[in-house]
């Protein structure tokens, strides 16, 4: 995603900005700005190391530095207390990528395509294992909100510590599953968790290293820029913390693998647009959401109660998402459908 | 559906039981028989007028008019404030067309033909399309009710509205895909839109145009006569008016419909008659809804937020399309079973 | 399941046990081991008897006999007034089948084979027929929980018998469908109800009957003291009489059962496991659930209103046994995903 890389110059214009204690919403945009290049460079580092390291290695370091944008946001997030914000850009996540990213790769790919097919068992995989992870990750919130009385947190938080431990299990496990014992599924596509972005030739496994590395610094230093603005933003605009959470944040995280998706759609490569879809809501839930679960631990614990309004969106999501991975074949309605849902979703969440 | 033709003497019976101010129930029903055979008129003379128009013309005239009398009668009501009747018609017509009619139908042709095939492709393409649109007409409502505080009506109007545009202009690209971009998908069927009612030869374009008008302008009388009476007869009944748009009102603007389903199917003719049964339920959605949203405003705004009871029944029934759908066949025991659902909830609305 | 045989020991271990007082959870443990073999022995009668009647009446008898265990629990429970506990081992039967049950089975299954394919269209109409008679089953709890008002008792008692009787009549239905106009469908398996118990050689017609007959009543017996020693367990354990019957007596009820589905899947006989899985769930919504409903009459009428937990976890294993039948094929991972959603279901029913 060469053409994001201009977005860099935000990079010392929003530290100037902090520096001098520039208006907070505006902090919060250039930050913004400054992390999408970021994650998107982090993104080809990781790509060029895996290359490097050979497919196995290489597949389940893309996999698991795949989400490292929104784990850095999330750890600040945390570290400031704002709990709702981590939660809700869990959800926001989930959301983003099959409504939005799923979205706009089947419309932009069926505006050039008529119909666009993809390897519906690869996909289904993904769509059948993100829906029993999400039934099973929102279990104990489904469970809470359908009780009239009260129960003391410190159950929840068992509870949440149990659904965390269970999920990363199965984060290992379908790690075994894709790199091991089913690894001929895959192998058609070489499809290895996110490794999907072009790689850019040139990248020498040190030059590769250096920028991983560089990268995740500058995000964490961009993260607590960011993560510092939004309560004062909030407060300015008259956003909730909640809607930052879950329709923002998650569009700033992902979107130089966003734009991969829809790229690869256009290219007409459904099935690798899918896969970063679906893959990586998989990856929040399995991986992303029990760190966060365990990282809370170290400030105070965060249960993983993701409220209705979570609840009801991110159920929706794995439903659709299953239903357009059951056809085998998209087209551009299919598209504009999934982004009508994602433009009422958010306009219902702004106005809560 | 020459058959229900006989029907039409309860247009003169109603109007002299209306001028003699008989017994409101009594009016009620005889309003109601006599739309049965006009919108049944209506139907075939919308399908006429489309064979000389050409199929794109006319496929675009038998989707707009094929839900003519229940907007008439929607109209009605909305004018006489019964916003209950309006909201709870919407929902009941797709319960109804997806549990009693294709339950009717699946059943009826079941009967007589041991397992029926249909095109696969073209009815999950109006299911899938079903279900993200019942998503997208049905957030607002279920974010409404999973909410403890009461929000200010303003909000939920301007998002009902909101949905409203976004319902029309995904009705509008569905036409588009349907008669330009992928009309080859339905080129083997020659479905457009309702257009399944069967022609009576010797319609001339101008007998055809004469009887719409006729049958438009005397479904407007009744309508009015029926909506008059729906208070009182619910008072003298102990029903809900609840209960009246939900169940009542939606068998009565599409029997006549409705009993070409069943003929199809007893023809073995399923795609046909799946196609009558979710492509209504969809043109409700789409175009139905919508429409009244905005005419709401002429009067008093009506939020589109459905009732929980309506959510559930609407859900549950998009996901009954869907599966139906997903078989690729259907026996007599399939559309026992929609029955039997359809009848659960009637009698789970009659109790409420 | 021979080796399940030396668990008969506790048959007169628990009468003892019974018969001097020992502690009410001892009892209850004892009570339960004994259950255990005892229900395995009566379906290896009933398989017997169902080879000597011919397949017709072998399937029906099978069908019907299937869940006698549970029947019989069930019934004592009821006599105690224990509602409670006999809900939810209706809904935690239906569970219990279908995520851990069918977890174990594919779990077992996909370590030894690395694909299992089975016969989609058998277990979809099993599946979708699950999918429809609990949305039947649960239309009524959804629309009392999603009430404000509280209704008159009276009225929900009419509206679970009416559920009843065509829960009922669909199971009959349901069994003309399987043994009359559809049973080529079901020939090539020669699965009749739940007819995949292993029939051991030498079984004498006679022997059958005796055996059945005085397995029914020894389950009686210890049936009755297995419910007796309920509320004193409950009690001292501090756990919840619903997390008893929703998670413990299901198990009991169908640990012989449950045992030949994952047999059954490690021979690679993967149509049999999900058949005995998603039949036997079956049967419990369509005949254990309706037969409970008519026998509460007899003490003091039962309305079949689940709970909100009960209802999640319905609803969920429904959707989830239907999206592994609509893949046509299972694999280790998907397994592990069951069970835990399963492991979490149980947790947090615990916690409740």
């Amino acid at each position: 995603m060469k053409f994001l890389r201009v977005l860099l110059i935000f990079v010392p214009i929003s530290i100037i900005a902090k520096f001098f204690n520039f208006n907070e919403t505006v902090i919060f945009i250039l930050a913004a700005l400054a992390i999408i290049p970021l994650a998107g460079l982090m993104g080809e580092a990781t790509e060029a190391i895996s290359i490097y390291t050979g497919p196995k290695l290489g597949g389940f370091i893309n996999a698991t530095f795949g989400n490292a944008t929104e784990l850095i946001i999330s750890f600040f997030a945390l570290k400031k207390g704002l709990f709702e914000v981590v939660k809700s850009s869990i959800a926001g996540s989930v959301i983003g990528n099959v409504l939005l990213v799923l979205g706009l790769s089947i419309l932009a790919g069926g505006i050039k395509h008529k119909t666009q097919k993809f390897n519906k068992n690869i996909i289904e995989v993904s769509s059948s294992m993100l829906l029993f992870s999400v039934i099973g990750l929102t279990i104990p919130a489904i469970f809470t909100h359908t009780m009239d009385i009260n129960l003391l947190n410190t159950k929840y938080e068992g509870l949440s510590i149990l659904v965390g431990i269970i999920m990363i299990v199965i984060y290992i496990l379908s790690l075994i599953f894709s790199f091991f014992t089913h690894k001929d599924i895959y192998a058609i596509e070489e499809i290895g968790g996110n490794s999907n972005h072009k790689v850019e030739k040139g990248w020498s496994m040190w030059k590769a290293i250096f920028v991983l590395l560089l990268a995740t610094i500058v995000i964490a230093v961009e993260s607590e820029i960011l993560v510092g603005a939004v309560e004062p933003m909030t407060h300015a605009l008259g956003l909730s913390e909640f809607f930052v959470g879950i329709i923002i944040i998650p569009i700033i995280g992902n979107a130089a693998e966003h734009s991969t998706a829809v790229i690869m759609a256009i290219k007409n490569k459904m099935d690798v647009a899918l896969e970063i879809a679906i893959g990586s809501s998989l990856q929040i839930v399995l991986f992303v959401a029990p760190i966060l679960i365990f990282l809370s631990l170290l400030f105070s614990p965060m249960s993983i109660i993701f409220n209705e309004f979570e609840l009801v969106a991110l159920i929706a999501s794995v439903f659709i998402a299953n239903r357009v991975a059951n056809d085998g074949e998209s087209n551009w309605l299919e598209g504009v459908q999934l982004l009508a849902v994602y433009i009422i979703v958010s306009a219902a969440f702004f106005i809560v």
